[in-house]
């Protein structure tokens, strides 16, 4: 009887540790409650209606139906019984020999009132779509409104947190708006459009060089987007946020990216947690006591040089190939060995021609780096198909100044 | 001052309309309650994963966003007040000169207790969605399923109506599941789907030649579907259909298509109706005793050569160009003509390389049907984009017998 590896998330932490176990003496079962694997780095795209949703995802069995050694299931684990050696799941119990955690992170709203009621988050591709809805509804609803007053607060954007995700967020947003909607809405003036980045820490893009971070910022600023770095939000409410400074801002849409923590399964388990609840591993990856546990990704807590390893994709794919790497040592009776993180480097986009590049400890931006961006996420993204349709996509919008997927496909102001 | 045209409704009769009145001396406000132009005739292809549903749909301030007089609306028209020449609409009222009311129609349940609940439609975007989403949903807890009979009621869809929705549905769901889902889901035994058809009337496609009729059915068949013919559907609950002639089937899903009538607004209007609720028109499709609202599509009732004309794209198109015309005349003195209809024939689509046409008197089907078929959607579908993008997605199903679009964006079976 081949060993029973349980992987739990279809990310890019669980995914790689999967196909890595091809053709293992193993039997293996993956688990996601979604039927597919998402490419979340895009998802701001899908957000600001440059790509339809479904161009960035694609089911986990059409990814995997070649290894004969796999079986999927759509389901929701509920909890782990790490004395039984098994897993709770909405179908039911599963036993494991070997279980990989890839359960990834969820947003933290840091216990801020009203905010996760209200904002919009960027996680899942459902979360994409809301947003898109949200903008383009806001414009809709603007169009129609008589008041000055009212007609500015569904025209100001509120992005908060300004890793990545945000910068991306509010660089692809302000050229949604001023390429592509101002056309689309000649009775409305585009001067009162706001977009307001707000940032806790005292530069954009933590983690990243001050000067990639200042040339974000002038980059962001010359799209209209409003950089306020050192400011934090202290409540959102009845589409007014209050800032750390004792500003306001009456806004109908606030974007939160400033608060990510480990996945809710992750942050339960009776284990030692470090911060934003993510799970002390070992450095082999293996839960401390429990040797047939892995926990990869940005559930995983492990520190390098002193640091924390960052919640990134890279981070997660590595680690799921030396955990793959160890089940294959343990399951021929060898020892497992420790995790060496290799760091890419860093990448974001501010839009068209625009975005900072930090690799191999060099640091380059404008065009060179996007172009660097573009082959980056076009080459990791999965299936011909999705990047064939992405590719056209981005040609289309490149060349027109268009973003074709401006549908409003659910009216958040009309809800019920 | 310009008269007011307002146009309700942005589906081929509105659209149509709105176009043929640019540069007409008349400012025109377009209202819908989408932001978007659904190209209705694909949607059961977003039904069976076969296409994105942002390629069938395109924003309607983006087709008509070079039209200068014209202004787009999104909003729902409450009522019409014929004396006051004025609308109510969830954001107030709106004056008219002359009306153009191209509402639609709505899926008829008729009357049937639980259907409209338990059931799935093929009207909107979402629908589409929806039914994508349980189809696939399905096959996910069919593979966990221990009971066999629970599994057989899972893998059972159930089509009620054979028009060519209800054709065209039946035979991509056939080639979804048996090209693309078996290989999906190997632990499935794929004998054990049904795909069953249910139809009041004695033959399948009514208002085509019986020829054509018996060679859909005999492709259908081949397909894996099971055909009913001159059987009703009585009732539908708690996953069971009861038929007319007394039989019983465990299905799961049960896709109604079988009933249509004219839209809510028109059906509530206080005027005379015909047949499905349809508003009764004049030969020059304006209201009898308001010669300034023309009732177009779906939703009028007009007789050519003793039968009602159907409830088909090319006949609302054709309203609308003759109520552009009309409006034209009206605006300059002169008096309205009556409206010809031109039958450009039909054509129902039944999977790979078969179809079945009727146009200018001459029947064919097969490969030819088929490619006629193609050529006809992808010429009609609006934007170029859409255009390419539908193409690519067809030539990739259709050389590597696969449908992409297998996502569950959101769980039927697991609804809270």
């Amino acid at each position: 009887m081949r060993p029973h590896v349980v992987i739990v998330g279809a990310g890019f932490g669980g995914l790689t540790a999967a196909r890595k176990l091809a053709g293992a003496p193993v039997n293996i079962s993956l688990i996601d409650r979604n039927n597919y694997h998402l490419f979340q780095p895009l998802l701001y795209q899908v957000a600001t209606a440059g790509l339809e949703p479904e161009q960035i995802a694609k089911p986990v069995r059409a990814i995997l139906r070649r290894q004969a050694n796999l079986t999927f299931r759509m389901t929701e684990v509920t909890a782990v019984d790490f004395e039984a050696h098994q897993l709770q799941t909405a179908d039911g119990p599963l036993a494991y020999d070997y279980l990989v955690l890839s359960v990834g992170a969820e947003t933290d709203f840091l216990g801020l009132a009203d905010l996760a009621e209200h904002s919009l988050q960027l996680k899942g591709l459902s979360d994409g779509v809301a947003i898109r809805n949200q903008v383009l509804a806001c414009f809709e609803r603007a169009a129609v409104e008589t008041e000055d007053k009212d007609r500015r607060r569904l025209l100001t954007f509120v992005i908060v947190g300004a890793g990545p995700t945000g910068v991306e967020m509010a660089g692809a947003l302000a050229e949604l708006i001023h390429l592509v909607l101002v056309k689309d809405y000649p009775e409305l003036d585009g001067q009162i459009v706001r977009i307001v980045l707000v940032e806790a820490q005292s530069q954009l893009l933590p983690g990243f060089d001050e000067s990639s971070a200042e040339s974000a910022r002038r980059t962001l600023e010359a799209k209209g987007v409003e950089v306020m770095t050192g400011v934090s939000l202290v409540a959102y409410r009845q589409g007014l946020a209050e800032l750390g400074d004792g500003g306001k801002l009456a806004a109908e849409t606030l974007i939160w990216g400033a608060g990510v923590r480990a996945e809710g399964l992750a942050r339960g388990l009776s284990v030692e947690h470090g911060r934003q609840g993510r799970v002390v591993v070992e450095p082999t990856l293996q839960l401390p006591g429990q040797p047939q546990v892995y926990v990869i990704g940005d559930a995983a807590y492990l520190e390098a040089d002193g640091q924390p390893l960052p919640m990134m994709a890279p981070v997660a794919v590595q680690m799921a190939e030396r955990t793959a790497a160890n089940i294959r040592l343990a399951v021929a009776g060898r020892q497992p060995q420790a995790f060496v993180y290799r760091d890419p480097g860093r990448l974001a986009t501010i839009g068209r021609n625009a975005a900072v590049a930090e690799i191999a400890g060099i640091r380059f931006r404008g065009f060179l780096a996007w172009l660097v961006w573009l082959v980056v996420h076009l080459v990791q993204l999965i299936g011909f198909r999705n990047r064939l349709l992405v590719l056209i996509n981005w040609a289309w919008d490149y060349f027109f100044y268009d973003r074709a997927v401006r549908l409003i496909t659910e009216d958040p102001l009309r809800r019920e």
